[in-house]
């Protein structure tokens, strides 16, 4: 096995920020994440990163996550247990050894949870994910667009209650696993889509957890040597400045679990006189400037600190900020029919098409 | 194998009557399992109904039944093998064969549903159930008094999606399998309470099943002779009538899932110039004449047509019915501290203390 590195309790520090980053606004804080991840390599051991393509192809690989309520999650700090709990479940319902864990979402708290379970088991860790990003259902990852079942899955709670879903669909998962979810206080933890190695191969956006935490190594890079932080990023991530202005005002609505919204910026510099409108369901999915579509879901979209690049969530944005918004082509996976059917402008209700950001 | 009596299809027609008269109002609507019953044993042949004390210690026993709300249950005729895949699933999970097939629920719907499985099966189906007539909730079961777990359960729908659930409670074993019915439509088919012979003979309440098929022998007996049904369904029970009057007022509303109301009667005949008021969720709880409480849960309380002795539910109520209202005493278990608490007025949310009705 070719280990790409060994992650200790420090990098969690920077793949945490890196995971705010691709959590384009959503996906929940990794800080919580980040602490659960510390307290396990802490006590087992680093955590092994393996390329996807080392894996055998009759291996076993199990994506983790937590689901739920971002804010329900952050409060109920979840113990690293109850995550083994939903892995150690599905072995047995598998019936064989799970070889390698997996990374569902690679942005937000979903970034950092899968490390507890790599260093709890002294499995490899696969360096990569099912999005690229942060999306808020579990249908919404590369997986189904391969045809992979997110079933047979597990979901525990921190009081000990479990469920082992089989599904007809992915969306059918998503449903049933978000009413057990909402019953059991906002937040649950899963293993699910269980695949082999060869699946792994095609069906995994590799390499983001790497990326995860280059762009934290990047940023504290930047900071340190007083440089632009912010330029740094873009450059990093290959990604374009959208606009670069102060929040004038912010709308929030909270709509089936959704936290749906509309910040408005007035532009500075280069933007003066120019107004930015992001639209957020958990996560930044349009940016529009004076009727104009900048940029749409799949391709990603962030909202960063102006003075320290530092990524800043949907819910909390504030009247005043100064902040820029920067946009990167998403993984080509998700500009496919399958993909847009899944993930585009249209499935979270928005009335126009996907046009690519660049 | 003592076999107590071989079920055949025209044997259902009596303990679907009887099941209605055990649901005291709720339950559901015995026809469309009578109909899902009758359609399997024309398929398989006639069902075996066994005397629970029969059972060797070690045998393993399943109970089977519908969840949801009655409306959709009848709305949704299901297939009978969806009950079958629920059973066969949960015995995957056990990883051995189950012995006998078992009642959760005497009352409604639920009286005929194990007569699927045990005619699909092939197994004997044990004469008793877990409550001696109908209650709303899983935890409902007399099963639960005698410190039996309902999960590992096995929840199916009529799509092809299941759970498995291990849950820290049959409380939460409730509020779980609750979500999900609700999220899979409504309506969903279960295999649960798992238990060894050994429980069963002490935590079954026996000889149910034969009570529902008499009781349906007794009323049809009654008609054919030109006799009183009313009365001799009193004497098949040992009921005292409570009431004889006619619907001048009923109140609904639904709440959190239940059906709850108020009907009010005015009497005739002997009861001329007094009212009965009777509270239901789903069932008949409570029967209170001019301030005096007559009968409440566990007890178990009938509305019967005055003429025919044929049951009434709560969701055929109707202004200007001539009915009967009838008590009988329910199982001691239910009468014991463990029992009150688990379905006594209190749990109903009913400000009075348990009254047994004698």
């Amino acid at each position: 096995m070719n280990i790409i590195r060994m992650v200790d309790a420090n990098d969690m520090e920077d793949i945490a920020i890196g995971g705010a980053v691709l959590g384009t606004g959503g996906g929940g804080d990794p800080h919580v994440g980040k602490l659960m991840a510390q307290q396990a390599i802490r006590k087992y051991g680093p955590v092994k990163l393996m390329d996807v393509m080392e894996l055998a192809d009759d291996a076993l690989v199990v994506p983790v996550c937590m689901m739920g309520a971002p804010t329900v999650m952050t409060e109920k700090l979840p113990q690293g247990d109850e995550l083994m709990n939903a892995f150690r479940a599905l072995e047995a319902v598998m019936g064989r050894k799970i070889d390698a864990v997996l990374c569902g979402e690679a942005g937000g708290v979903n970034s950092t949870t899968p490390f507890v379970v790599a260093a709890s088991s002294g499995l490899p860790l696969i360096d990569g994910d099912g999005m690229g990003r942060a999306y808020p259902e579990l249908q919404m990852v590369t997986f189904t667009l391969h045809g992979v079942s997110a079933t047979p899955m597990v979901l525990c709670d921190d009081k000990g209650n479990s469920l082992v879903l089989e599904t007809v669909s992915n969306a059918w998962t998503e449903r049933l696993a978000r009413a057990a979810t909402i019953e059991m206080g906002g937040s649950a933890l899963l293993a699910f889509y269980p695949m082999s190695g060869a699946v792994a191969k095609k069906a995994v956006v590799a390499g983001t957890l790497s990326l995860c935490a280059r762009i934290g190594e990047t940023l504290r890079a930047a900071r340190a040597e007083h440089s632009d932080p912010v330029k740094a990023l873009v450059d990093l991530l290959g990604a374009k400045t959208l606009f670069h202005g102060r929040i004038m005002d912010i709308e929030r609505r909270t709509e089936g679990g959704f936290a749906r919204g509309k910040a408005t910026l007035t532009g500075v510099e280069d933007w003066r006189g120019q107004t930015l409108r992001l639209d957020f369901q958990n996560e930044f999915l349009i940016a529009e400037s004076d009727g104009k579509v900048l940029a749409t879901t799949p391709d990603l979209i962030a909202v960063v600190e102006a003075d320290s690049g530092a990524p800043v969530t949907t819910d909390s944005l504030k009247y005043g900020q100064r902040l820029m918004a920067l946009a990167w082509p998403c993984n080509p996976l998700w500009r496919t029919p399958g993909g847009i059917e899944l993930v585009g402008p249209r499935y979270f209700k928005y009335d126009h098409d996907y046009v690519p950001f660049e």
